[in-house]
């Protein structure tokens, strides 16, 4: 078969004005960034306030394993599939982060024959985001250092500086470092971090704001450290969220392409779902939902990170609820969470997948506490074997669970009909009764140990003295009634990376807390999650290539 | 009078559609970015191959002090100038760096009626060049750092980087610093330091980059660092100068924009001229001279850095000579190298003004020694008076040198319509004779030394032990026969910022040597001249600001 990359750029691509105007949008809606991108107007949302929302369908899976789970090919396919019986459809994903691209991922702009194009871009700079996202980030952290160095009249404690310093890289030798040296031309000597862009606070507020104004006042709620005598100090004390929000004024702005079969999509904001929120943004899902009848988006990771986030953070402060989830699974990702190994996976192996079949009954249990419609798609690989996927559509039958063989990846959109029926036939089922997982006047531990024990199936939280204070220094501030995004290795439903299936008996250690009062929550740090991740020893990077022409080779 | 940002925002752009066609290009050419910026194509250049060039026009100027010379305006002004008086003209420049726009600068897209627009943009995001730049430098920084980490098959001596981390902001704190602190899960630890992008051998590289492919092998001869038995060790060694390339294949288009009268204006590539070689791009510069009659480029700084680095190695590598240099003065500029304090400028001082003059004078010296014509460019201040213009004038008259008062400021083009005439009066004069002011088979010392007495007026150099070290090892590698850029403070000819006019009986300290083998020079570090810079006390980002509607302030 081909690789993602060569059906890709075997694909004739329409004008993006084409997919604009296809949706009803004028060239006041939108400016083109080349011939196949586009930005939205940031201004849209509001223009069409009046206008009927479309249906929300949320896609998410079992915990994902190096086998692959596809959710990313099952969410354009989807959008692909609706297009194909007709229904107005829109896909919205998160944009790519170049860490993981040039790590171990590769692309991540769908797979096969159910990609959102031009991949390359996508995959790379697309439309510049999240380089301004890193601009923002880092000019704040510049400014609050020679803040400082200038005579320090915010009284700022270089020991409790909260910024951190991002790059859109995977770079372990930046998790612990010392800035500042080299006497008195150079700064102020502190010990300092780098996080990936992508956990960055101004990421998940870009992804959260509901307009620029929104986005502004949310800058300058941010936290960057605290005083001597231990007082809060914000962006809005050092009077710079004009300056951030400027630089932020088109990253805000949606961005439209297409789908491999010319089906429009919307590509905007990257939070990754382990160590950030893991959802697009708020501006983009909502503008979707004002020009189609359904939109599609995914949430990162598995259920027990991005739809838990989606459901708990994202779609209460955009003021909406899903309509019915697709819970993506795979027989070889089913096979590992029943004990099977990476090597043996070609092998039809029903006795490891029944096993492994818990993992998903616990991420449909999740889904049903949140009160939603959902239906199972098995995202079928070539070595699946017949009686495989069988298994999973009776097991899941016996359980009460909808299910439809998808294989988007191998025949786009006609390869995921079935699955775009019963999505549409559950999205329109009046039986939905959404319900967060916490209240939002629950109180910080109570909000952690919900989500602990109701969506990770642990007995409890476990806080480090570190934490511990934290947690009653934020109470004291009156951030308790925000809300929590935890930051939690995305292999297990536990703590732990190497707990597949469904673990019991395990409790979540609350390693530490960082404040990310613009974004409206507080994060807390599992286990040994990091968020700066580091690369493999045979880095993607270094298959990648351009040829003289331009064209792009080695990103999968 | 308006500020810059106003004047800006009052302009009706013309769709960047119609600038490209009325420089003959079709959609082929170019792609949009927004309906007011477009990428050219890189293969323009080699599609308008046997067109005849146009005259290149070299805009520099003296000793820049904090009273401003606007170079940029003049450019800009010229170029609408040539214009109005029926040239086919393309004002080609840099692209601005964040960190200066943040910091004591503001904007660096010209001023008043000559500028490029749109100036928001221009001074912010752009079409992303240089955040491309950060992202390609910084993947190869964490490529390195991960090599190390995982095995160090190369046997690279930690403590011998030469790879350095950038940022596109003035991050004092970063100029030295220790990373892969932690224990094993971060990194290996070593000192390191971040420079400012714009300082970045991958900026060099693409601005002297002839077509993708030479990109591409440019990047491969990067040097990144040594092993333990002192042998070289470059990109190509690592393999990954093909996902650098693919991470550049846009930001080596050059980009086109229009002025504010609606000529075009080509914007591409912003290595600063201090610390690094100060041109913009040669693709830029040549695709322009194709498409052009005239093209009005500008270098960085006095003609003691960015022309000599004009003239030594961007017109050397892209086989080009320009036609005529225009060399940019201004009243209060010159009164402060004659000893007058800023808050005295505003008043009339011929005496500083006659004993500023030896500034300028020496600045004529050098372009006469480089064999090409050249106009003073007098531009105009409000509040110069009639005597001090006059007394310039007459000075340089006497002097055998062509003067024209420029006005572009206040007035646009038609304020630079007496200094277009004359310049293209000299570009068109028979007498040109370029000459370079060393000769490549030079040794590497011969031509800093060339440079220092001949251009700066020093009475030689002066190496550090470190240097000697640094130049002897060079030489050995074979690496005698490349250029040299010089990193000296822009205020002064000497490489002491606070000797203004024309210093005599100085050396130039020559601190520190770097490879830029991909770019083809070695950097001299002189005196104590930094490659990332710091904020100032009120940095410019305090005053900026983005409205509800999208609208900037506070962006001079």
């Amino acid at each position: 078969m081909k690789t993602d990359i060569e059906i890709a750029q075997e694909t004739v691509l329409r004008p993006i004005s084409d997919i604009a105007a296809a949706l009803g949008l004028s060239e006041e809606d939108y400016e083109p960034f080349g011939w196949d991108k586009a930005k939205l107007s940031d201004e849209l949302l509001q223009k069409l306030h009046d206008k009927p929302d479309g249906k929300i369908i949320l896609v998410t899976s079992i915990n994902p394993t190096p086998a692959g789970e596809g959710k990313s090919t099952v969410t354009v396919g989807l959008g692909q599939a609706m297009n194909q019986i007709g229904k107005k459809a829109i896909t919205a994903l998160r944009e790519p982060s170049l860490g993981p691209v040039m790590g171990m991922k590769g692309g991540a702009a769908g797979g096969g024959y159910a990609q959102v194009l031009p991949m390359e871009d996508i995959n790379t700079h697309f439309t510049g985001d999240i380089h301004a996202i890193t601009s923002a980030n880092n000019v704040l952290a510049a400014l609050i250092d020679n803040h400082i160095h200038q005579g320090n009249a915010l009284n700022l404690d270089p020991r409790r500086i909260e910024w951190k310093r991002v790059m859109d890289v995977n770079d372990r030798a930046l998790r612990q470092i010392v800035i500042g040296l080299g006497g008195p031309k150079k700064g102020i000597p502190r010990e300092d971090s780098f996080q990936i862009t992508v956990a960055s606070e101004i990421m998940a507020v870009l992804c959260l704001a509901t307009s620029l104004q929104d986005l502004k006042q949310r800058l300058a709620k941010i936290v960057i450290g605290y005083t001597y005598d231990e007082q809060v100090v914000t962006v809005g004390d050092l009077k710079v969220e004009g300056a951030l929000a400027m630089l932020l004024k088109d990253a805000i702005k949606p961005n439209l392409v297409q789908t491999i079969e010319n089906t429009p999509a919307i590509i905007h904001g990257g939070p990754f779902a382990n160590i950030a929120h893991g959802c697009n943004s708020i501006m983009a899902t909502k503008t979707a939902a004002k020009l189609a009848d359904y939109v599609i988006t995914e949430a990162g990771f598995g259920a027990d990170l991005g739809a838990e986030k989606f459901l708990d953070i994202k779609a209460r402060i955009g003021e909406f609820e899903p309509d019915a989830v697709v819970i993506v699974a795979t027989v070889r990702a089913l096979k590992m969470h029943g004990g099977a190994a990476l090597e043996t996976l070609q092998t039809e192996n029903i006795a490891a997948l029944e096993k492994g079949m818990e993992n998903l009954k616990k991420h449909m249990e999740t889904i049903e506490q949140f009160g939603l419609p959902y239906v199972i798609a098995i995202n079928k690989f070539p070595c699946d074997t017949k009686k495989e996927t069988d298994f999973i559509a009776s097991w899941c039958e016996a359980n009460g669970a909808k299910t439809a063989l998808c294989e988007v990846f191998a025949k786009g959109g006609a390869g995921g009909i079935d699955l775009a029926e019963k999505v549409i036939k559950q999205a329109n089922s009046p039986t939905k009764q959404f319900q967060p997982v916490y209240d939002m006047n629950d109180d910080l531990e109570t909000k952690m140990c919900k989500i602990a024990k109701q969506v990770y199936g642990a007995d409890g939280i476990e806080l480090s003295p570190k934490a511990k204070q934290q947690l009653a220094f934020y109470e004291k501030q009156g951030w308790g009634n925000l809300g929590i995004c935890m930051a939690k290795t995305q292999y297990s439903l536990s703590d732990n990376p190497k707990l597949l299936g469904r673990p019991k008996g395990f409790t979540i250690s609350i390693r530490e807390l960082r404040p990310s009062i613009g974004a409206g929550f507080i994060v807390a740090l599992t286990g040994d999650v990091m968020t700066m991740p580091g690369l493999p020893k045979k880095p993607a990077a270094m298959r990648m290539d351009v040829k003289d022409d331009g064209r792009i080779v080695g990103l999968f």
